[in-house]
């Protein structure tokens, strides 16, 4: 917002939960920002027809059935040459250094179950596509991988360990019950993918960062 | 070199075949350039230990199969402070839209026979540890993904057709003669593969560029 003065913002989220650590995180960081809250579904928003300059969201299309309806909705919001920014993942991307048949195993488990769940830990790779088929014009989807490896320790512990690793073992009991792994063939993932934290390993993740126009 | 004034170049190829289209190239281009060819192995360079200031290798770790007592033998070239290029690929990084079996199964071919001759199409990401373990210091890799879509319709043509899809073609005989594929099956991945260049497709691949000093 330092880069934006006077800019007005509105944030909605499905979960109460998130919205109300959003708002606390607002007010410690940027007591001034003009920001209105709303609890609600994207796909319904109360908001007037080309209400909002710019739209943005990241790692929510991963999450629903049909991203491109979601897409629709929010460009119903959008202004005409109004602009929307969209950041995901793809799993798919994730090339890590020593590759083991166990830790590609625990990424699979990831994309099944987010594929049970009705989303798609594939997405990134379609941006351009479901943009497109949502209306918008003037797609542009750019690259952004991490890079993590013995040059910068401090990537490994946050991206490979504390976001990707964390994110997998978060499953667990998922994965277990969804009868994806067995727990000792689980545990082996996790320390495979750990392994690529160690010395002499790496760990590289694509994500896709789309700009498009509301013609 | 038209950004290094009265720089001195040395090329080296094991292909004299190679060397000579590099040589008419030069002779094309730039034709004022100063440049000594070598042919030969650059694991037995004949030149003067220390004697360069910086090496640049590109696509070539890729079909070694001891990357790292070739790195060597480059550092020993090199004088100290000196510093190495190193540009490969990495097959695992191939992602697409629509993702199919067929396709997948394509690139993989191309990763099995590079394998079973000596070589490794999954080398991009390992290219920290291969220098580190090479003796070289300061090592930083960094990624450069080329994203072809409806957006770049030069790059599909140029990158996922003329290069990816047409290197995955040049090699359907030894696939067939290696048994990895029948013919129905190896032109499945194929017309997949081109599938992601038709409209509403898109084709990702990740190169990794890497910097290194001789301490």
């Amino acid at each position: 917002m330092a880069g934006s003065p006077g800019i007005r913002l509105t944030a909605a989220d499905l979960s109460a939960d998130s919205l109300a650590r959003a708002r606390a995180r607002v007010a410690a960081h940027a007591p001034g920002a003009q920001v209105t809250w709303h609890h609600g579904d994207l796909h319904r928003l109360p908001f007037a027809d080309g209400a909002f300059d710019h739209v943005f969201v990241c790692f929510v299309l991963e999450h629903l059935a049909d991203p491109v309806a979601a897409l629709a909705a929010l460009r119903r919001v959008l202004r005409p040459g109004g602009t929307v920014t969209v950041i995901e993942g793809d799993h798919g991307s994730a090339l890590f250094h020593p590759e083991s048949a166990d830790a590609r195993a625990a990424v699979d488990h990831l994309v099944r179950l987010q594929a049970a769940a009705g989303g798609d830990a594939l997405i990134g790779r379609r941006l351009h596509p479901l943009l497109t088929e949502a209306g918008f014009r003037d797609v542009t989807v750019r690259p952004r991988t991490v890079s993590a490896d013995g040059s910068r320790p401090a990537l490994v512990e946050g991206f490979t360990r504390r976001t990707f690793v964390a994110m997998v073992e978060s499953v667990r009991s998922d994965a277990l019950a969804a009868g994806l792994a067995t727990p000792e063939a689980f545990d082996r993932g996790v320390a495979g993918l750990r392994r690529t934290a160690e010395e002499g390993g790496t760990f590289h993740y694509t994500f896709f960062k789309a700009l498009a126009v509301n013609p």
